[in-house]
């Protein structure tokens, strides 16, 4: 953890990332309800958003799109991920170099660790490395620190997610994307778990836009400084509107209900 | 991703590899009908017809065989690949570095990732340093994009298709080789989830001239720019008659009949 | 083993580490009875205090809170660790690079080693890099020694803390942590098997004060030049108190009643 | 595969490799009836025979005993290679880097690679960086191609040499040794799928004059261009003799029966 | 193997290397009834004796104390070794660099083969890199060659010990230290099959004064230039005598009984 607050991906000191690295973690069947988002630009679009302090994707699609919104969008790179082809204990694959990364633009590193899974320590390394060379470009590290694999069940008890909080404080990320624990008291855990590292939560699968942006609320008023989020976003028929309310919950900590009344 | 439209091996927006890696993957078998063949001297010759636009070999035959055909064949070097005598998980060695392909005379690389293999990890992490390498030389990339392994049945199934060339948009490829997904519907599903992606379709076992040049019509209509093909050329009795059609089919996107009347 | 005696993380011929790294290798559990520590400042306010000669902490919360603490404590860098949801063979990952732990203003390195772990030969070569790098920073090395795994149930009989202690010195340490073996005797052979390189005492878990600084006593008694200590302290209502106590007991040999009824 | 006709290990475009590697191969059990050929030196003299193109000898016996004899033999340097002690699946030890094997003086190198084991991908992968190094040095490489392993039972059947020799080809060899086929047929296939590489005959194990050489004859009437010979050489009383008559039936293309007339 | 005789490990074409090790290989249990071995310096005093022409240590035992001794002892750096508390398959960590080992002042580098085991190919490669390294500092290699390993049970069978002196020779040690494999004969063909390179016989445990004698008596007529001894020597009350019978044995090649005589 480095002071990051004067970084592009941080406002007001707080974060919401939008990631779209769906079509490589879980392929195609995120989108048969919006084809149309098969096609980056239309996320790029929607990361212009000015609530938007970063969209994260793979090397791929950040070398094919970014350049067209390099003015307007902050680039996190996804270094690592799988396919969910996959069908080996739980393990992501380096897919970009911070290096390369660097060349490409980006603003920030992004790097998931299994903690618990019988490759958390190969992961461990890896991240190392990762977290390092980003040092070495000025670049802060959020860590996906989603603790599974063999052994852990319910990968969002709170001693899980606070053990994964406290997993990217000690190893040196600047801010680790957890689950939300099921409760703000949870969550305040995870947060003091923490230190003085930034905690964002993981949007999840798409629910009611009352659900989500009260969860939201929620984890911010527990002390996360923001959200990580993606289908929760593009999933949803109008992007804007929902990071309308986003920006209300998370920069302004309004609640959910004057958020999403001031937005509808 | 990278624009590669102005490159050697597009012409037009279009794309034709003549693939002649069997004798490496399938072995001596392929060659039963058409010993001949076994002289890649033979395959270089049919390269050099117009509708060519890259010959794909290994870095053995590259060395051997490319110094007598530089002026009038682009190089796709095959970096990996494996023999059929291997018995294990699926899996492709990398046989030649990038450094050496570029010094080779390489105009662009190829590189089989097999997505869903035990070794889809190992093998994703190769191919982030040759896409890597390959930008430093500013070499074209093409992946072979194979889903297959344990629990992988039927890979040409049109969500496996599609996620195959979703896997090369996401890890940075500029074209992605796919096994036609058996309808010109999923076809264009495949080409939608490689956003603006090149995808060639991969020309399989050999068929009858008419089903050959009916699927091409179809996966170009669908989108596809272009097919990687082996067998169905170099194993016919007369390849520049079939590399005649498949140019009209491909660049002049003329139907399987009329391209086949035009060249009977 | 080289010469350290005039290193920051000794004094007096003595050493007395403050190690937190609980939040990685245990979790939060370890913070359950006192939640206010797991903001890592309040342990380095802790280590402030003269009688400990260093602070054990991996690289992030080195990162995070070290530069406020520079003037005032010496920092050790523990470059590897694993977290307790790791199911497999006893394993530690390494998390740090010397060059980098050395650019964060490390005075020594921590190491762990588990003897008899399957994973014994890798780690052991993994040491070799770490020792080999920190002596071109000319930094201490300090080995957590701990016999572990298949095959080793009770780790604190007298043979294999002595076994431990030797193979910090074989493998080239400058200082062994090993636990207590149980008696004075067991740790004075411990100490003779090391030779001339020093060893530190593991504090374990907590327990009352009598209890700890009478065993610490011991281990003084029979050669251990300190102390390695983490929950015995900052788990402690009043950490300075014991640390008062054990300034006394460690560099100027009281006895364990003489410490006690001098600090309370 | 480049143009290796100028290199001192041809002559008129045949190669005779005498190999001796036996010591590590199949240990001190091949010299039990001639234990004076323990002494590397007695074969080093034979390989000064006009007949002998290269010399093929492990690191150690390279070091030890061609500085005597770099003027009257060339050095093949066998890079790799694995004792019989060796009870897991075919594998060999890369016991020579190339740069050190290019400071001995060698001339060429030789490889060893397990089509079909377990661990081909990784011997393909290990050749790779053998061959590219090689091309550095300017050295023909010479395969030992010797499919093996979980799943082939019989390894010296036709469609696995001739995969063999085309595996050198597209791997990038100058030359592989092979086992015979059986016949002169799948000899002369085997050469046909080498397209324009080199192939020589391995030696195998000890047999008449009469019943070596016709095989000989045989081979080199199919297409190969010499031969890699050690027991069939070294193990006789005279192999001067042998290869005097070698010398007829590999250079001078004569019968075998001449050859044995001439120099009996 | 290269030219060693004016090394300073060897004396007249001999040596006698004094080893101690055993701390690491075999624990505190090798020195219950000579608890006052445990420090190294007593050994290294023993080491002074003009008998012996080298002394191997691992690299923290060489860190420490050598520098006391570096007038009067050559340092003869032993790189690898294992503790006994490892329980899989033999196999032994590369503990020490050679440049290292060289920056320290060895003499001479020290590396433990175990051929037949299932880490022979890897530790074959280990083997290269140290031995590679070592002629660039101009170091002779002693190869400890010690086959074992699943399918090996008796380890000093005349043919295995025969085969364990060829893989010194062959892979480039330049001596090899092997078991007395039980009679002269035997031997005598174990230095046959090691050519040119020196065999020493290693000392085993401890036995009588004479059994030991007229055991390296026998190893020394049948060829071997000397030995490799730990146990033997400093588990001894007095290692100076046994050193000055040694000295008869070896360098003046007097019979075990003139040199008992002689020295007691």
């Amino acid at each position: 953890m480095i002071p990051i607050d004067d970084s592009p991906i941080v406002r007001d000191g707080k974060t919401l990332i939008l990631a779209m690295d769906h079509g490589l973690e879980h392929g195609p069947v995120d989108f048969e309800d919006v084809p149309e988002k098969l096609d980056p630009s239309t996320v790029f679009e929607t990361a212009t958003h000015d609530a938007v302090t970063a969209m994260a994707v793979q090397k791929g699609i950040a070398e094919g799109y970014y350049p067209s919104y390099e003015d307007d969008v902050n680039l996190l790179l996804k270094v690592n991920g799988t396919s969910n082809l996959w069908m080996g204990e739980y393990d992501s694959a380096v897919n970009c170099s911070v290096d390369y990364a660097a060349e490409i633009g980006a603003d920030a590193i992004g790097f998931t660790l299994y903690g618990g899974s019988n490759h958390e320590v190969e992961m461990a390394e890896e991240f190392r490395d990762v977290q390092e060379d980003a040092r070495e470009h000025d670049l802060p590290v959020v860590m996906w620190s989603y603790p599974r694999g063999q052994g852990l069940k319910n990968d969002t008890k709170p001693e899980v997610i606070s053990y994964a909080t406290r997993l990217g404080l000690e190893l040196g990320a600047d801010i680790a994307k957890v689950k939300y624990p099921g409760s703000s008291d949870a969550m305040e855990h995870a947060c003091k778990a923490a230190g003085d590292m930034k905690v964002v939560m993981s949007g999840g699968s798409k629910t009611s836009d009352y659900e989500f942006l009260s969860t939201v609320e929620a984890a911010v008023n527990a002390g996360a400084t923001g959200l990580a989020v993606g289908r929760n976003v593009w999933q949803r028929e109008n992007p804007t509107q929902i990071l309308d309310a986003l920006e209300k919950v998370i920069y302004d900590e309004e609640t959910a209900d004057a958020a999403l009344e001031a937005t509808e």
